[in-house]
């Protein structure tokens, strides 16, 4: 059969086991739509806005642990699917993004949407590539899904002339990227930090926080007395019931310098040391006292798996001793407040076993984590870098990697905001997720660091521009007019019976909780 | 009074005429946040998206004729705005971007947000900086206030530290940069071309659109004979009763290369040649016949309203002969069916005097523009950088710096839902704009484009990533849940009603049109 560009570059990605890919297309990626159609495998998710595609991809990739494709219209198309891409970098999640160009003899002429596309998706990675030609075309996309199973984004241009001009066809996939293996030496160093027992901190982070890896750093806790601990924001940690639980560092500087006031020795493995979010006033950015050792043993982009089970080897750790699960959270009574903790006890206790739980509700989510130690099996995953707008988006994608497994959206208002048109593609493709849009109609966690930074007493103009009332969202509208079913609770009682029902039924729905 | 860097920043942009900042701010920005709260004479308008943070600012500059700040949230909040940034160069608008960054010491750190700021910024602007003090950062201000007059984005990054730290105060105004005049050469050659009257184009955009430059080109071509045409994409084109009318380039190139066939000389101010928006297979990408001499006298940042008036004069153009106006549309009758072009009838109707029409109506749009030829007297925006996502915020700008007119805000489905959220901050600042919204459940740009790019019937799957409907979007209800009042049409009779009503009343509106 005879391909162009666009057909052999598709059929080479579904032959290296590429089987979705997010879409927002413009006229510059009209001949990728057509090979999409005409090539069998690949299933195109439309989003109505490229934050929700990018994000979808992150979500995938932590999910199904190999990339989703992306398709995005030139310069302006990728901008707006930077901020989660810019998540999805700091997840280290796989992602494949086929990026549109103009057509070579375009580009000068400097039409409307002609942009610096490289200058752009430099920003996200080093595996940036410009297709040269339409028989290269397939190469390229081959070694795009390679390089992107090692936890990165890669970035392929696709110059129109190029997907539209008769090609070779399809070359073979290319073998994925494997994970570098820690060195020798390292392991040797970060087994003699641990055998100093209370002293030291295993700092842990990535694929350390799978089922697998959270077994093999107790062991070493077990043996040593080290202390476990997880990043602030990790891209998908395992947990819930017969599973291991670990501190999670928190998010304000202030009390994570607490957790690790005396810790002389800290051994990190699948993230780094860990620093405060913000700069503040008189205050560090480093969490770890200042007489603290840092041993770097693997990033995460190493084969952790591999350095954990070597460090537990080399300590000699004995088989796990589980203790008792912890016990689920009481759902409060009727006559007690509704506040967001109430919400994650309900959430927790009727979390439905082997759930995703796409983290975003900021600070309404803060207190509520530690409730879902004792909840059924669940993967947790988290805003990784910070740019809002990942929960929905995240959701998206993870329903798709995961079809039988239900979706739990934790999401704040303000962040939902970003990427509500995530919505949209819920209903379209039917993702069995429920979101809970935490509406306490502001920019809580800034009323919080406007204090931080020492701004006291704020006035009418600042307090402003931290609000989200006058007027208020009416989350169930917003989520209705983009097909999915909605309701709202304002008390205990009503979110308990809408969100049994939720996650009961099958199929995207939204609680708006009224805080 | 004693003043931080931020305070001095902003009591100098005050100073230098900056009376509006469009916002989203996060941690970073905290102390630009009390600024704004603890000194008088800065409106800040808050976004819950940054893409309408950017395109009002751009609505705002193209109104104002001076610059709006905005303030952004490090690397990721510029990047949310980046599209409409596309489209404000591309438009020449004046804007001053107000970009928080890490405290310089928090930078190396890498924390969650860390990105390259200045990366980003430089993809929009040749005027880029970096505060380097608490001391120096109100005289980078003023300078990029003063840069930015002369139709350009400006972007001043600021360290969160230098914000925080004791400065020495407000600096005075620095004098707007002037834009370039002309040079008597470019004057005389372009006369010349001008002399040979039909085989000659006048080609327009940026000032020259304005009602006194297109008066001195109506002059120009009643003394030479040479035709005017104006850009397929103006920024701001004032037309309407009683004023100059101008051909537009059609948006395809096929019409476009059709309107230029026979032009031997073409006279371009205040733009560029014209060139096709994409490349098509075997289709020429530059609109004008390979014989025609191209004369460039003014760009789009020279004084090109000076360089009309010297080409008038040195033609010895004489007075202005007006002829008639053109006459309104008919208004279809109840029989006849709901389309476009009925609801482009009625809003030419009944266009306040003295609108703004912010059109990102596309494909809906495209056969409307010229009923209005006729209407009252009123300014239309256009979609200068083909980035989607730009009439709502467009508006919202348009809107703010013109409080005493009606802003019209033409907008097509697929490209409302890019920012969206501009209906909140529309509803929140209770601005004077009618959104009329062409839902037509489709991409239907792209199924033309799909053909154009010379594929043939279409499958399912390619439909799937043009195609809207399924679910179909309820733009009433996504209005009604951000505070602003819609209602919905499917024929004319309902059409008029709504938007008579709407144009009679005050505040913010939106009308579903359903085709």
């Amino acid at each position: 059969m005879s391909m162009n560009g666009a057909e052999a570059l598709l059929k080479t990605m579904i032959d290296a086991g590429v089987e979705v890919c997010f879409a927002n297309p413009g006229t510059s990626e009209m001949q990728l739509v057509a090979a999409i159609d005409k090539i069998p495998g690949m299933r195109p998710i439309l989003g109505l806005f490229e934050g929700v595609v990018t994000g979808a991809a992150d979500g995938y990739g932590r999910m199904a642990d190999k990339p989703a494709a992306t398709l995005l219209h030139l310069g302006s198309g990728y901008s707006n699917g930077m901020a989660n891409l810019h998540n999805a970098k700091r997840a280290f999640s796989p992602i494949v993004n086929i990026i549109g160009e103009h057509a070579v003899d375009h580009i000068p002429l400097d039409a409307p949407l002609t942009s610096d596309i490289e200058g752009h998706a430099s920003l996200h990675t080093n595996w940036l590539r410009t297709c040269q030609s339409a028989d290269e075309m397939p190469k390229d996309g081959a070694d795009a899904v390679a390089a992107a199973h090692a936890g990165r984004i890669t970035n392929l241009i696709v110059p129109a002339n190029y997907a539209w001009t008769e090609s070779q066809g399809a070359v073979p996939p290319v073998a994925p990227e494997t994970r570098p293996r820690v060195s020798d030496d390292s392991i040797a160093q970060a087994a003699e930090a641990l055998k100093k027992g209370q002293e030291c901190c295993l700092f842990l982070g990535g694929r350390a926080l799978r089922e697998e890896g959270l077994v093999l750093a107790r062991r070493i806790e077990q043996a040593t007395g080290a202390k476990i601990v997880c990043e602030v924001f990790p891209a998908r940690i395992q947990r819930g019931r017969g599973r291991v639980s670990v501190e999670r560092l928190p998010y304000l500087g202030e009390f994570a310098a607490e957790v690790l006031k005396d810790v002389k020795h800290m051994v990190v493995l699948g993230t780094k040391a860990p620093v405060s979010f913000f700069a503040y006033p008189g205050k560090p950015s480093v969490l770890t006292p200042e007489d603290c050792q840092i041993h770097s043993v693997a990033t995460a982009q190493d084969d952790q798996l591999d350095a954990l089970q070597r460090l537990a080897d080399s300590l000699g750790a004995p088989e796990l001793e589980m203790p008792e699960d912890p016990a689920l959270p009481a759902i409060p009574g009727k006559e007690e407040a509704f506040t967001a903790e109430a919400v994650g006890a309900v959430v927790a206790n009727y979390l439905p076993e082997n759930a995703i739980v796409s983290d975003e509700a900021n600070t309404s989510g803060i207190f509520s984590y530690a409730m879902y130690e004792g909840a059924a099996p669940h993967d947790w995953l988290t805003l990784t870098g910070g740019a809002i707008g990942q929960g929905l988006p995240v959701a998206v994608g993870a329903a798709v990697a995961c079809p039988e497994r239900k979706v739990i959206n934790l999401q704040a208002d303000g962040s939902a905001m970003y990427t509500n048109q995530a919505l949209w593609t819920m209903a379209r493709e039917q993702l069995d997720v429920v979101t809970v849009i935490y509406n306490n109609s502001s920019y809580a966690i800034l009323n919080l660091e406007l204090m931080r930074v020492g701004v006291e007493n704020p006035g009418e103009r600042a307090k402003s521009m931290l609000d989200l009332s006058n007027p208020s969202l009416d989350w169930v509208k917003i989520a209705e007019g983009q097909g999915v079913t909605a309701s709202r609770a304002t008390n205990v009682e009503e979110f308990e019976a809408q969100f049994k029902a939720a996650v009961e039924g099958k199929g995207p729905r939204l609680i708006e909780v009224v805080l």
